[in-house]
């Protein structure tokens, strides 16, 4: 006998980040007691999403269309370009910052040991981008992780030998924190870099 | 514009119960970077699942076919029949135990106040089910919750009425559990039904 469809539906499910067993199982009950019409849009949608959804032939974020509508758009500042890892990164700094320039999205972090190097990231194109001489600030918004740092410094040198200025987000206590649970390394960053109050 | 599609695959998400507006991006951008084929599989599979998948006709759980392989299964003791809330209820008694009876799936739990009454449990085709007579024991597995023991009740009547034995799962100390966290419902149900030890 062939594998029931629910148990079907069940593991097809658990593709989706932080979803096991017991939740993939949650999810397909729900659909099918609750959520048929929601179900049957999300079926739709998916299944075009990974057929047409490609990546920006000029930011690689994803997009339906060969230049992203951030990339077409003539009232973004195209002096300013900003370096981020994943398209979830450009988002926030969308949602959350008046920011109107450029992006480019890595789509990673330099790993050598994974095999991520500078042409996986795509940063020849970068490189041709900064070239042009459009861009006068690179602002690299990369994650501060190990990696993310050693990706920054790779991108700031690349910045220089374009004549492009490099800058970095300010790192330090997250407003609204409070010192008592801030980690050790942030709190020490942040008392080390600390500013003369105006 | 259209609404993007990414944007609408973000909404589309939304339809799994406990994901949320970050949950549903990060499901997103992870089957766009990772999770392509498998996200292929998943529009397949949902697709044909909110289409195909009905109720079995004789237990009301969730079948491909007008009778559910548990049902049409002559392996299974049809002298014992076992009620539960939902179909989940139903697998993880299937997965738990060595339960070889046949279930009975009432998709949910009298509550009047939210118009749920017998005739939406399907009451009338238990009762049928009961009067045919091949039914012995009717093992009411409603949740320990208020509605659950009202249904509990009302389901034991309709067993008496049709000379059909009622009995429930035991209640008291889950195994591998302290006593020190378990609920005080729980403890004090446990404490007052003991039992004379072996």
């Amino acid at each position: 006998m062939s594998v029931p469809l629910l148990e079907q539906l069940v593991e097809a499910f658990r593709v989706l980040p932080g979803v096991g067993q017991k939740t993939a199982q949650r999810m397909a009950y729900h659909v099918l007691e609750r959520g048929r019409d929601g179900g049957r849009r999300l079926a739709a949608v998916l299944g075009e999403a990974v057929e047409k959804i490609g990546h920006c032939e000029r930011c690689r974020d994803f997009s339906e269309t060969p230049l992203c509508p951030t990339c077409a758009s003539v009232s973004r500042d195209a002096h300013l370009l900003c370096a981020v890892e994943s398209p979830a990164d450009r988002l926030a700094i969308e949602q959350a910052t008046g920011y109107r320039g450029l992006y480019f999205v890595l789509q990673g972090r330099l790993s050598p040991l994974d095999g991520v190097g500078p042409r996986e990231l795509g940063l020849h194109l970068l490189g041709e981008r900064l070239a042009e001489g459009e861009v006068q600030e690179l602002i690299i918004a990369t994650n501060p992780t190990v990696e993310g740092e050693a990706t920054a410094h790779y991108l700031a040198q690349l910045a220089r030998q374009h004549g492009v200025r490099p800058s970095r987000p300010a790192h330090g206590l997250p407003l609204g924190g409070e010192l008592e649970y801030v980690d050790r390394g942030t709190l020490s960053h942040a008392f080390g870099s600390r500013g003369e109050m105006a």
